[in-house]
C-alpha cells in the first residue's frame, strides 16, 4: 500500500511517500504556482522511489494550496492532517503547537491524532515566524542565528505585542545599548507568550508537540515550555507533520475501504 | 477667567490658552521628556499672551504624559478631554473618531461633549497613522502626499488587515505594476474600515467629528464617510481637540466652584 501526502504551504511545499514502514520526503519553495510546486514534489518523490504515478494508491493534498492539486484523490484541511502527523512524530502528544512563517495554530487532540478543538491565527504577524523575521532584520542578523545569540541570556521586556510597535521598541533598546542577546531572548519570549495566549484552555495538555518552521528555534521552545509547564517534543521531521498526516490518513482510508 | 489645557501625546504636545472668548495655541514634538515638552508649551503660551503663570486660573493636563505635569492643577483622561474638545470644534457631533499616529479611538457622546461609551485601539498598528507611515515608506512617498496621489482613484483591494502582511501585499502590487494611486486609495480604505469596525454600534451617530493627525487625510475621511453613511466634520484645529477640551473643562470647573 503506497500513499502520498502533499502539504502545499504558503512558503514551502512538502511531500511524504509512505510504503509499508518506509517513507521518503521532499520539499521545495511553493513560489507563485502552488499546483506546479505540488506536481514537482510528487515527481521528485516518484523519482527517488523509482515508482510511476500509477503505483500510488492514494494521494491526499493539504495546506493552503491543496485545492489546486487536481491530481490528488482528496483534499483535507491542514488542521486535521497536522494533528494526525504530529501524533505520528510525537506519539501521545495531545496538544500541537504549530508556528509557521505566516501563521500559528494550537490544536487540541484526543491523544490519538484526532482534533477535538483548535485555534488559529493567520491575521496578525505577532506570534508567527514573520515576527521573528521582522525583528531579525531590524537587528541585522539572520533568523537562523537568533537562538544561538540569545542562549543563556536574561530576556528584556518587550511591552508591545504588535510587530510594528515591537520593532520600534527593539530599535530603541539597541540605541540605548541593551545587549543584543537579551533583546533577542525577549523577542523569543514574546512569540511564545502570544501563542500561549491562544492555548488558554491548556489545562488538559500533557505532552506537547511543537511543529512548524519556528520549532527549530530553541529559545521559543524554552519559553513555551516555561509558560506552559509541560514537556515539549520537537521532532526533527516536524516541518513534515502535515504531509505525514496526509499520507497516514490516506492509508487509513484505504484500509477502511477494504 | 484664564485656563490652559495641555495635551501631552506620544508624538506631539499641544496646548490651548482660553481667555474669555479668545484663545491661543501652540504645539511641539513631545520628544523624550513629556514633562519638559509640557513646560515648554506652557511657557510659549504665556509668552504669546504676555502673561505670567500666576495669571492662569486653572491648568488641566491630558494625554499619555499628563501625570508628569506636576504644575497642572488636575490631570484628566484623554477620552474625556477629547470628547469635550471635539464637541467645541464640531458642535452637535455625537460621535468622535480620532486617528492618531499610534492609536485610534471611537468615542460616543451625548451630543453635548460628555462621553457615553468608547472603544480604543492602542495595541495594533492597523487602523492608526502608523499603518499609513509604514505604507508610505514602502511606496517611497511621504505620508503628507498620500491623499493627493490617490485623489479620484479606484481603490485596489488590500486583503490583509495586519500592517506587516499588508506591507508585503503593497510591495507585490507595485511589482505587478498596479497603479500607485489605486494602491494608496486601497490603503486609505483599509484604515477607514479598520476603524469603522470599532464603531459597530454606529446606528446612533448623526454627525461625526474626525480628529487626530490622520484627519488631515482627505482619502481616509472619504472612506469613513462612505462606510458610515454620515456627514463627517474635520475642524482645521482638530489636532487641538484634547487641549481645547482640557481648557474648557478647566473653565467649567472654575464656574462650578463659584
Ligand atoms: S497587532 Fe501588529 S502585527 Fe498584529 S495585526 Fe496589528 S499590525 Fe499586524
Amino acid at each position: 500500500m503506497i500513499t502520498v501526502g502533499i502539504d502545499v504551504g504558503s512558503i514551502t511545499t512538502k511531500a511524504v511517500l509512505m510504503n509499508g514502514s518506509a517513507w521518503q520526503s521532499t520539499l521545495r519553495p511553493t513560489g507563485y504556482s502552488p499546483r506546479q510546486a505540488g506536481r514537482e514534489v510528487l515527481d521528485e518523490l516518484l523519482d527517488k522511489a523509482g515508482l510511476a504515478q500509477a503505483d500510488i494508491d492514494y494521494i491526499i493534498a493539504t495546506g493552503y494550496g491543496r485545492i489546486t492539486l487536481d491530481f490528488a484523490d482528496k483534499a483535507m484541511t491542514e488542521i486535521t492532517c497536522h494533528a494526525r502527523g504530529a501524533h505520528h512524530l510525537a506519539p501521545g502528544a495531545d496538544l500541537v503547537i504549530d508556528i509557521g512563517g505566516q501563521d500559528s495554530k494550537v490544536i487540541f487532540t484526543d491523544g490519538y491524532g484526532n482534533v477535538t478543538d483548535f485555534s488559529m491565527n493567520d491575521k496578525c504577524a505577532a506570534g508567527t515566524g514573520r515576527f521573528l523575521q521582522v525583528m531579525a532584520a531590524a537587528m541585522g542578523v539572520d533568523v537562523s542565528e537568533l537562538a544561538e545569540l540569545a542562549r543563556g541570556m536574561e530576556p528584556v521586556q518587550i511591552s508591545s505585542m504588535c510587530t510594528v510597535f515591537a520593532e520600534s521598541e527593539v530599535i530603541s533598546l539597541l540605541a540605548e545599548g541593551v545587549e543584543r542577546g537579551r533583546i533577542i531572548a525577549g523577542i523569543h519570549r514574546s512569540v511564545a507568550n502570544r501563542v500561549v495566549a491562544m492555548a488558554e484552555r491548556i489545562g488538559k495538555g500533557e505532552l506537547i508537540a511543537f511543529t512548524g518552521g519556528v520549532a527549530k528555534n530553541e529559545g521559543v521552545k524554552e519559553y513555551l515550555a516555561k509558560a506552559l509547564g509541560r514537556e515539549i517534543v520537537v521532532s526533527p521531521e516536524s516541518q513534515l507533520a502535515g504531509a505525514f498526516g496526509a499520507a497516514i490518513i490516506a492509508r487509513e482510508k484505504l484500509l477502511k475501504a477494504r
